[in-house]
C-alpha cells in the first residue's frame, strides 16, 4: 500500500508590482508556514514615459502595459483570485486616464489592479523588507521608483513614519535631464531638488533615528552594482562611496555615453537621475550608511496576501487607531455594526448574486468608523467622517477602498444624493448602493443610542429595490420616534428613482390564531 | 475750588441681536467694574417671514430690517466701533442673500454685523445668561428662537455641551400651522418634529444632567406670563402646566382667535408653534422644572464685548482647545507666528491704511494654527487643516472671521490659487491679500524646523505688492535650501498678476567700508 502524502497541495500566491520604470510579478508558495519564493518576471515598460504634461497616458504606453500584463496573464493560468494581488504605483495614481487602462486590463488579466496611494505603497515596501531581511532593531528603508520615492523608518513589523515623495528616477530624468545630457550642473539642480522634496520630513527623521538604513529599487540596486564592480567589495552605499560615484558619472556627456562596470544597458536611461536623486536622499537625512534590500513592494504584497488569510488583518488595526484619534464613541459604532450586520445577512441570502466579499468587509469598517466627523463637528458629520475617511492614510486599504468607504459613510444620514458618487473599477454600482441603504437603516435604528433599540426579529426582504422592514407587533408604540425616523427615510427613498422602503409590523398573535 | 471727579466718564457698550421674530439692541456701561443696563429697544422685525423655499429674503423683509436698523443708528451715534456689536442669527444664517443686506445695511448703520453660527449663538446665550442670574450650579439653558433653538449646559462660565437645532416658533409656524389653523394634529406634529430634531442630542443631555434649567427668549417668556395670569404665581413651567397650556391653546381654532391672558397681540402669530417646541424640548430631555432667565443673546454679546477689552480672551482657549485636540507641533506654530510677526510689522508700518484689527489677530491665531490638519495627513495639510477651521465650532470667532482665518491657511503653502477665494463683507480683499504672502513666508523661513532658522535682523520692504526681503551678508551659504524655498516662491508669486518678490543680501561690511 503506497503511503498517503497528507499535506495539502502547498497554496501558490502571485504579487505583480505596476511600476512606474518596470513591472514586476512574484511568484510564492507557502511551505511549512514559511514563503518560498518559487518565480519572478520582470519587464521593462517604462510608463511614466508615456505620462504627458496633462497626465495623459500615451497609448504606446498603455500597449507597452498590456502586453506585459497578457504576458504575466499566462504564467497566473489557474490562480484563484483571492491568491493574486495586482497594484499599481505612481504612474497610474497619476494617470487622469488610469480607468481607460484599468478597463482594457480587465480584458487581458483577469484579476483586478489595485491603485494604491503613496503611503499604502511605502508601507507594503516596509513590511517586505521587514519579512525578508535578518535584521531587527529600528530601520530607515527607501525606494526610490520610477514615479515616487518612499521612506519609512519602522521596527518589528511597525512602521512608525510613513512617507511618500512624487520624484522618481523616471520623471527626474524628464525634467532635469532632457535629452539624456549629463552636467554638472543638471546633477546638482536634481540632487538640490530632492532635498527640498524631503524637507518637511527630514527634521522628523532625524529626530526619529534607525540603527540601520536599508535600500530597495532598481536605483539603488544599480548603485551597490557599480560600486561592488568598482571594488567596494562589502557593497555598502556611503556617502563618501556616492560623491566618487557621482564624480565618475558627471565625466560622461549623456546616458547614451555612460559606461560603467556593472552597469545594465537598460538601466543607463534611469541611472542618473536615479543617482542624484539618493545623494539628495543622503544629505537630507544625513545617512552614513545604506545597505541594499532584497524585499520591496512585491514581497510586502505578498506577505499581506498571505497574511490576511491567516487573519492578522492590518485593517483592524488601522481602524483602532482612528478610533482612538477621533475618540468615537465604540458603544454606538458596535451598535450599529451590529443592527447593519442583521439586516446585511438577510440581504445577502436574498442577493447571492450582488455580494462582493471585500465591500462586505467595507461596509462593515463604515459601520464601526462613520463617526470618526464628530470630533470636527456633529453638524455636518457625515461630510466630516467622509472627508477624514478620505484623505487620511489608511494602511491596509487601496485607493478604492477608502473611497467606497468614504462614500457609504458620505451618504449615512441626511437625503440621499447619488449623482456625485465617484465611479469605481473594482466595484459596480449595482453592488454598492445596496449597502448605502443598509448602512443608513443601521444608523437610523440606532438613531435613540441605546442598547435595546433594534428587535433581534427584524426581518428585511428585498425584492430588487423594494425592500420591507417588518417589525415585531406592537412595536412602534413604544418606538414612535423610530417609526417618525422610518417615515423620513422613505421620503428620503422615494427622491430616488426606483428605491422603496416598506413598514410592516407583525400583526396581533390573536389575529394569527383567528 | 470745585471738586474735580477722578473718575472716568464710564464706557458705553451696545449689543445688537438681529432675530428672525426681533431685532434687540441693549445698551450697558461698566460702573465699579459691574455691567449696568442702561436701555433696550426691541422692534418685531419677522425677519424669517420674509424667507421663501430659496432662502431668498424678501425685499419686504430687508426694508423691515433696514428701517429697524436705522432707528437704532440713531441712539448710537458718537458711540465708538470698538464699543458696539451687532450680531445676525438664523435667518441670516439661511439668507442665500444675505450679503446683500449686509451691503445695504452698511449704509444705515456704520458698524459691521457679524453673522455668528447656531453654535456660537448659543454659547453667546449661556454666557448671558450666566453673567446674569444668581443661580450657582450646573445649568441647562435654553432658548427658542424664531428660526433656531439652542440648548446648552455648563457650568461657572464654562459651557460643556452646546447645540443649535434648526426650528424656532416662526420657521414651525409656517410649516406645521399653514394659515395660522390650530388644530390637535398640526400640535402634535410639531410637537414630535421638536422631539425628533433633538434626538441626537437628548442622550447625552440626558446623561450629562443639570441642576438648574432655565429659558430665554419671547417664547417662554410669553409661556411664563400666560402662566402666571393662569395662576401658577411661582413661574415655573412644568410638564403638567404646559400640557394644560397647551390644552387650553387648542381650544382655539386659530392665532388670530388665540385669546390668553398675559399674551401680547405680537407674540400670537408665533405663540403655539413656540409652545409645541417647548413641549418637544421637555419631552426630550424630560425637563422637571424650567424658570424663566433674564439673560440671553445680546448679554452674552455684551459681556464677551467687555470682557475682551478686560484681556479674557475666549479666542485664546479656542486656539488651545483645537492646539490640543490635534496635536500639533507647538515648537513650529510659535517659530512661524514669530517670523509672521517680524515681517508684519514691519509691513504693518509701510501700509497703515491696510491695518485691520481684527485680521491683525486673524493672521495670528492662523500662525498658530495652520497645521491642525497634521492628525488627518501631511499631504494636503493646507487642504485640511483649512477644512477643520471651516468645520470646527470655533468659539469666540464668527463665521466671517472663521473663514477668513481657513482661508488664510488653505493658501499657506503650495501654488496661490486666488480665484477661488470667497468673499467678504467685514474685511476688503486688499487688507487680507498681504497676510497671505505674510503667512506664506512665515512658514517658508520656517520649513527647516530649527529655532535658528529666521535672522533677526530680516527687513521687509514692501512697494504696493511688489515685496523685497532682505537677508544678513552672506546668509544664504549657510541657507541654500531656505534659498531654493524662496525662488520656488518667486515662481508661485510670479504667477499672480501683479505680486512680485524680490530676495537679497546685505552687501558685505567690507563693500560698505569701501
Amino acid at each position: 500500500m503506497p503511503i498517503q502524502n497528507q499535506a495539502p497541495r502547498p497554496q501558490e500566491f502571485a504579487a505583480v508590482d505596476l511600476g512606474s520604470n518596470s513591472f514586476h510579478m512574484v511568484i510564492a508558495r507557502v511551505v511549512d508556514g514559511a514563503m518560498q519564493i518559487i518565480g519572478r518576471l520582470k519587464q521593462r515598460v517604462h510608463l511614466a514615459d508615456g505620462l504627458d504634461e496633462n497626465n495623459t497616458l500615451s497609448e504606446e504606453a498603455m500597449e507597452r502595459g498590456l502586453s506585459c500584463l497578457s504576458l504575466f496573464a499566462e504564467r497566473l493560468q489557474g490562480f484563484e483570485a483571492a491568491n493574486v494581488c495586482i497594484v499599481g504605483t505612481h504612474t497610474l495614481r497619476q494617470a487622469q486616464n488610469a480607468s481607460e487602462f484599468l478597463q482594457r486590463a480587465e480584458k487581458v488579466i483577469p484579476y483586478p489592479i489595485e491603485i494604491i496611494s503613496g503611503n499604502e505603497e511605502a508601507r507594503l515596501i516596509f513590511m517586505g523588507v521587514e519579512h525578508t531581511q535578518p535584521e531587527r532593531g529600528r530601520k530607515l528603508v527607501i525606494d526610490i521608483g520610477g514615479g515616487s520615492t518612499e521612506l519609512v523608518i519602522g521596527e518589528d513589523f511597525e512602521p512608525q513614519l510613513v512617507e511618500s515623495r512624487r520624484m522618481g528616477c523616471v520623471s527626474f530624468g524628464q525634467h532635469f535631464f532632457r535629452g539624456g545630457v549629463i552636467s554638472r550642473e543638471n546633477f546638482k539642480r536634481a540632487r538640490m531638488a530632492a532635498v527640498q522634496k524631503l524637507e518637511s520630513l527630514a527634521w522628523q527623521y532625524r529626530i526619529h533615528g534607525w540603527s540601520t538604513a536599508l535600500g530597495a529599487s532598481g536605483t539603488i540596486k544599480a548603485a551597490h552594482e557599480v560600486l561592488v564592480e568598482m571594488g567596494e567589495k562589502d557593497g555598502l552605499i556611503t556617502p563618501e562611496r556616492l560623491e566618487k560615484l557621482a564624480e565618475t558619472v558627471m565625466g560622461f556627456n549623456s546616458f547614451a555615453a555612460l559606461s560603467l562596470p556593472g552597469l545594465s544597458d537598460e538601466r543607463k536611461a534611469v541611472f542618473v537621475p536615479g543617482l542624484a536623486i539618493l545623494c539628495g536622499v543622503f544629505d537630507a537625512l544625513g545617512i552614513r550608511e545604506l545597505r541594499l534590500s532584497d524585499g520591496a513592494l512585491r514581497e510586502g504584497v505578498l506577505y499581506e496576501m498571505e497574511g490576511r488569510f491567516r487573519h492578522q488583518d492590518i485593517r483592524i488595526r488601522t481602524a483602532q487607531s482612528l478610533a482612538n484619534q477621533y475618540h468615537i464613541d465604540r458603544d454606538q459604532a458596535h451598535r450599529v455594526l451590529e443592527t447593519t450586520t442583521l439586516i446585511y445577512q438577510q440581504w445577502e441570502q436574498q442577493n447571492p448574486k450582488l455580494v462582493h466579499p471585500q465591500l462586505t468587509a467595507l461596509l462593515k469598517w463604515a459601520a464601526m468608523l462613520h463617526e470618526v466627523g464628530l470630533g470636527i463637528n456633529h453638524s455636518g458629520l457625515h461630510r466630516h467622517s467622509a472627508y477624514i475617511l478620505q484623505n487620511s492614510d489608511l494602511p491596509g486599504f487601496n485607493q478604492e477602498q477608502q473611497q467606497l468607504m468614504a462614500t457609504l459613510v458620505r451618504c449615512h444620514r441626511k437625503a440621499v444624493k447619488l449623482d456625485d458618487l465617484p465611479r469605481f473599477t473594482l466595484f459596480k454600482k449595482k453592488q454598492f448602493l445596496p449597502l448605502i441603504q443598509l448602512l443608513r437603516l443601521g444608523v437610523l435604528l440606532n438613531n435613540q443610542r441605546q442598547a435595546t433599540s433594534t428587535p433581534p426579529s427584524l426581518t428585511l426582504k428585498t425584492d430588487d429595490n423594494h425592500w420591507t422592514l417588518r417589525f415585531p407587533h406592537n412595536w412602534f408604540s413604544q418606538n414612535a420616534l423610530v417609526l417618525l425616523d422610518l417615515e423620513r427615510e422613505q421620503q428620503y427613498w422615494e427622491a430616488v428613482t426606483g428605491w422603496r422602503l416598506k413598514i410592516e409590523e407583525d400583526a396581533s398573535p390573536d389575529d394569527v390564531a383567528a
